[in-house]
């Protein structure tokens, strides 16, 4: 988002390269609905070519009072303390807090960005791994700042974003289980394609790696975050010949998955089986046993992304900005020697 | 929110009456903050004694793709089945979310509502037990329809609001016990102040009462809602001379401290102690043993409340409606006869 040195296109010089009028071009810049595709397209492209960012869109006007925070699916327990952090400086910068749950993963779906242009808020916090060019460049244009939360761990380059250290959380509680004596100690992680999985899974193989242990290669499972993924990976996991005697689960909602397996399988947490969590959530604090899990400052994350957000409307840096906020371990009740 | 039948009153009457350019009525009416105090008053007072509604606010104008969602507080997981609630409703008929944080749980703040002025939602859901006439009254005449979801049971009679079964809730809860042989049955609730935690503990005494069984005073408990209320009220349960062989929760939040207490005085749930929740939030089924509890469908609460709002800005009603959901049972393993 790097300031203009050279003289600032007009609007007048785009309506006229666009054959259109000023009042058309103020329509696509306000996201309004009423612009033909063609021209819409035309108008960003040439908006894009200039290089065109409109001034103080952000600041002083009446309606930057808002703060966009989107999610690609509220989780019940996981969404809320981002919500919390978001809303805690939003409250203390005197703004409200449009919260939109659109598309997967990856992106939000594309009617999305026409509500955003419209409603002009001071930020956006976007909890999705990425940000289509596309998109990028109609906010930039707009002067709208925006930051990604990325829990995922797989930022592109050229977004703000903030996460968190996913490695050095997966060595943390590969390195706790080690030290009570486990020897044996098997590792669920979250889906395939999410970097903050592997990132955590590389975290496990090096705390084994560096104490000489070997990891058995079905000793290492992905699964989805949810309790669902975490029992059914357990449940594998324990009727191994050589069952582990500690699990090091990626989330704590698959922790309590592994609780849940264990006791099916009649063994009990933490004397026949340790287990670990990621996380940190409330509940990992309300279970029997309490979880030893892994910190993951989700409310701090969503205060630094919607600060990020704020300190970017007033100083556009040139540089990006990535913030991974540490992680640290907890232990609590799960966990203990091997018997 | 009756329809006007006479000829409605113009706000140049309103203006001339007040004494102030038609500019400041429109300042007033939209919530800007550059009018003053005193002249602010005077224009919402003669709004409201001649009974001025604006016409079409909330359809059919560009802004009206907002609905907002006002919170006293973020709860880590219950609030978020309300936010989902109104999030479902509000993306199916295209609008965003506005989430605020904002006063204790008997009102929002002042401020929160010159921002709702600005922005002229197509409605408004509160979660608090009541809206000053004040608040009541500037939403109105701007023709912003709004409705109370009232978790706590106890709305005001004039004005819209979306509840559930506290009472019956409390019944099932406590007849479900009795139905397992339990005699010596605890109650612990809210908060005193809160009318749903009345109702739960009625529905309570009236199911012992019908089944024959005395209540000791020293069986009922109230507390707060959270873990820590149900862990010290159950601690001093379960050191009564005469203790209860089940005790019904307030709250799942509340249940897990009686969970841990439990476990601190070396009883087995459900062996040694039968323990029912309330609310039936996700971790309830998640924990071990998992918890039976009455289920309050939070999630279709924030639904109807959204969806009552945005039906009262087409059609405004005559009648206040308001709506309770029904609450059931749900058994799963934290109950059982007593031993």
């Amino acid at each position: 988002m790097a300031e203009q040195d050279g003289p600032r296109v007009t609007l007048a010089a785009i309506a006229e390269a666009a054959g259109v009028s000023l009042s058309t071009i103020s329509k696509v810049l306000n996201g309004r609905s009423d612009v033909s595709p063609g021209t819409r397209a035309r108008i960003e492209r040439l908006l894009q070519e200039h290089g065109y960012v409109r001034r103080g869109a952000a600041r002083g006007e009446s309606r930057a009072e808002l703060i966009e925070l989107v999610f690609p699916e509220l989780d019940p327990i996981w969404s809320m303390e981002l919500i919390d952090g978001v809303e805690t400086v939003a409250k203390a910068h005197g703004l409200s807090v449009v919260l939109t749950v659109s598309g997967n993963r990856h992106a939000p779906d594309a009617d999305w960005i026409d509500g955003v242009l419209r409603r002009r808020p001071a930020g956006v916090v976007l909890v999705f791994s990425e940000l289509a060019a596309e998109y990028r460049e109609r906010l930039r244009s707009r002067a709208i700042p925006f930051v990604i939360v990325d829990p995922a761990g797989d930022p592109s380059p050229d977004v703000p974003s903030v996460g968190s250290a996913n490695w050095s959380g997966g060595l943390a509680a590969t390195r706790h289980l080690i030290e009570l004596g486990h020897t044996m100690i098997a590792a669920i992680t979250g889906p395939e394609d999410m970097m903050c999985s592997l990132a955590r899974l590389d975290g496990y193989r090096s705390a084994m790696n560096s104490a000489g242990l070997p990891v058995a290669a079905e000793w290492e499972r992905f699964g989805d975050f949810h309790v669902t993924g975490g029992r059914d990976r357990a449940e594998e996991l324990l009727a191994l010949p050589e069952r582990p005697t500690a699990i090091f689960a990626g989330s704590d909602l698959q922790a309590l998955g592994v609780l849940d397996a264990a006791r099916t399988a009649g063994l009990r947490v933490p004397e026949d089986l340790s287990v670990v969590g990621y996380d940190d959530i409330p509940v990992a604090r309300w279970i029997a046993p309490r979880l030893t899990t892994v910190h993951q400052p989700l409310k701090r994350m969503g205060e630094e992304a919607a600060l990020l957000a704020l300190r970017l409307a007033d100083e556009p840096a040139a540089a990006t900005p990535r913030m991974d906020l540490a992680t640290h371990l907890v232990v609590r009740e799960s966990t203990a020697p091997p018997a």
